[in-house]
């Protein structure tokens, strides 16, 4: 995905602007929005939150295939713990809550979980492993599980929502509407793929960071979107980084909408790149709004002697405190740089190292470029995209990772979550 | 080591005062000085630094056994390569430089480390090989060794300097001087152990994080001096984080002075617990100077079932951005703990881990006590030194660690550390 096609401008919502004090500079001016087709969206204000709509339920017209990824964390949230437990690849509807994320909430919080989740089933007449569900919030607190059952019972009384409305209804500290909508051609049928998510910190990649949903408008078996989800991971949600932190909450799910047949086989890599596409600007929104975020930094590491090499060095890099808050303060430390490769504990040729700020290269042959303008590098900080290419002369693979900068902003949003 | 033994307080010196608006809190009022027996100390400030002294010599009255540990990085600096090269784990003479890292140098920075080192061993009429060196500072720069060679011209005019002394021409951003002294009485005759050392960012533990130099006062064989630095590592300089970054410099050593002769084989124990007091209480001055630091973090790992598992479950906690942000703003977020467990990846059993801040218990049996005082835990945030105490419940190993909280002042020390 071409990030400036990600970042692209359509006109500000009047109850955004709400949110334009402290909103990331990377925000959109505007999101990609629609009305779906074979499911419903609802969102509620259920109590979670004081204000602003904080419970999501959507239903599908009928029971549909889904493949999801959850945190690799061993402190996983409630809500993870009963989806592993009861889902099948199989889903008639999602609930979806912030404010609170039900995790480290034991027993009790899962049982809380049975609570509404039954009260949904016995609504839908369906079976309870069919309702998948999320949370997201402050971590320690039980749910009370009567705010969702209250909203379950306003289900046929209430307005169908928007994929924007889906969107903001999750939010936790996000600062902009995060949703991507992609259109294919297939069989000379139009297919939709399209969703939302949130981050916007606790954000390391460890498979689907954050809360992301995204739905594919064709029937797809569950093996092959299990695969189409895991193809498209590494290059999209586990390549960005706001803390380095791992979530207790990571959830994403890709749902197989079935409102079109086309041969999937024959089909595969345009619906592959449709979903990287989708998986791509998702992952793009939550880095761009990653907590406080002034800057976007972009790491890309060439030459590198194999894949898990090339991870940890770019990773390292990205979120090394010392070089997040060099360029917050538009210094271009590249000594952090070589910092950062070093405390990786890889095998490198230190004299190999080139580094780039921009097109500006900084160090090749084991030092500083002779002729190096400060004057010319000082004028790059200032830039709100900062790229840092670090080619290491071992082989060929590369990898591309994104984070933000570290600054006073990080830690006032932080510092006072809970207050 | 009692930490408030370490931080315990003599009477402000005059020219400290000068570092007292950004000073660490935890600095204590006086320091522990000297002046040694066995060599002689020599600083400069020879334009490293635009004011106060930069430059370190360190004089032996006669060749002496030493133990080195240095950085883990894949990127080591000059004098890093440099000292495991030609040293043979005996010491004439030690240079230290702060304000250029020498680091990321290549060949030439080598080669800068040859003019100086060579020109002191023709003073001192020894091999270049009995010279140790250390330099810190910006990463990147070539050092200029005329302005080591011009002071090493003045050795033979210049007054001896005593601990403090030492300790303070080292600094980089550190806000006080980091001494230490501790008196044995073996085998009948008083026998002194005392080193100085800096902090005060890119530092997380992999062997002797920052610069320190320990003098023992007896005669230690080479091996048995590894070992005694070996044995008290990993609960002394290993268990310290300010920001999670490993420097390219990291140096520790240690020096047998020669003054005294003593059964080693028979005061080991004594001996290598002198010495661990001693590198105890350094490491300590170093955490306790981290950078920007309000809020000194103590995490203790109970019940873990192994080393490793606790060492990685108590630096995750006390390295996550996100629980040194909640300790900064005095938010008592312990979800915060359960996530930087659970992103270890560590295998553990989240019904039985305990958490407690201090007295207080958070969270046992998979979930909050249900009893627990919000304001009781509000009142324990506003400590200076807040302890967290996490029980596995999986077996016998424990481990404890330092870090500082991440705050504002961090940042703007680090935004601007070049300029």
């Amino acid at each position: 995905m071409n990030f400036n096609k990600a970042t692209k401008d359509l006109n500000l919502k009047s109850n955004e602007r709400l949110f334009l004090k402290n909103r990331s500079p990377f925000a959109p001016k505007n999101f990609k929005d629609l009305k779906p087709k074979g499911f419903k969206i609802f969102t509620f204000n259920s109590g979670f939150k004081k204000k602003n709509d904080d419970l999501l339920i959507i239903v599908f017209d009928k029971k549909i295939n889904i493949a999801c990824k959850y945190s690799l964390t061993t402190t996983p949230s409630a809500p993870i713990i009963w989806d592993k437990k009861n889902n099948q690849g199989e889903c008639k509807a999602l609930i979806v809550n912030s404010g609170n994320a039900n995790a480290h909430t034991g027993k009790e919080g899962l049982k809380n979980i049975d609570i509404y989740v039954n009260k949904l089933a016995k609504f839908l007449n369906c079976s309870s492993k069919d309702i998948l569900v999320s949370s997201t919030g402050v971590i320690g607190e039980q749910l009370n599980p009567k705010l969702i059952c209250k909203k379950i019972k306003l289900l046929s009384l209430s307005k169908e929502k928007k994929l924007v409305d889906a969107a903001r209804s999750i939010w936790t500290t996000d600062t902009f509407v995060k949703t991507s909508v992609h259109n294919l051609k297939l069989d000379n049928q139009n297919i939709k793929i399209y969703g939302f998510a949130k981050g916007s910190g606790m954000i390391n990649p460890n498979m689907g960071t954050m809360l992301a949903y995204i739905f594919i408008d064709c029937e797809i078996k569950k093996n092959k979107l299990k695969k189409l989800l895991s193809d498209n991971l590494d290059d999209t949600f586990n390549s960005i980084s706001v803390d380095s932190d791992t979530s207790t909450s990571d959830t994403l799910v890709v749902f197989s909408n079935p409102l079109k047949k086309i041969n999937i086989q024959k089909n595969y890599h345009k619906i592959s790149a449709g979903l990287k596409e989708v998986m791509k600007e998702l992952s793009m929104k939550i880095i761009t709004d990653g907590e406080g975020i002034k800057k976007l930094i972009k790491v890309r590491i060439l030459e590198a002697k194999n894949k898990n090499q090339a991870k940890n060095i770019a990773f390292s890099i990205v979120n090394s405190p010392l070089l997040k808050t060099a360029i917050a303060g538009e210094d271009a430390n590249w000594g952090r740089v070589i910092m950062a490769i070093g405390k990786t504990q890889e095998k490198i040729n230190q004299e190999k190292i080139m580094i780039k700020f921009g097109e500006i290269l900084l160090t090749k042959n084991g030092n500083k470029k002779s002729n190096l303008s400060i004057a010319k590098v000082d004028r790059y900080m200032k830039n709100k995209i900062i790229e840092i290419e670090v080619s290491l002369g071992l082989g060929n693979v590369s990898k591309v990772v994104y984070g933000n900068d570290l600054n006073n902003e990080y830690i006032r949003i932080n510092a006072d979550y809970r207050s």
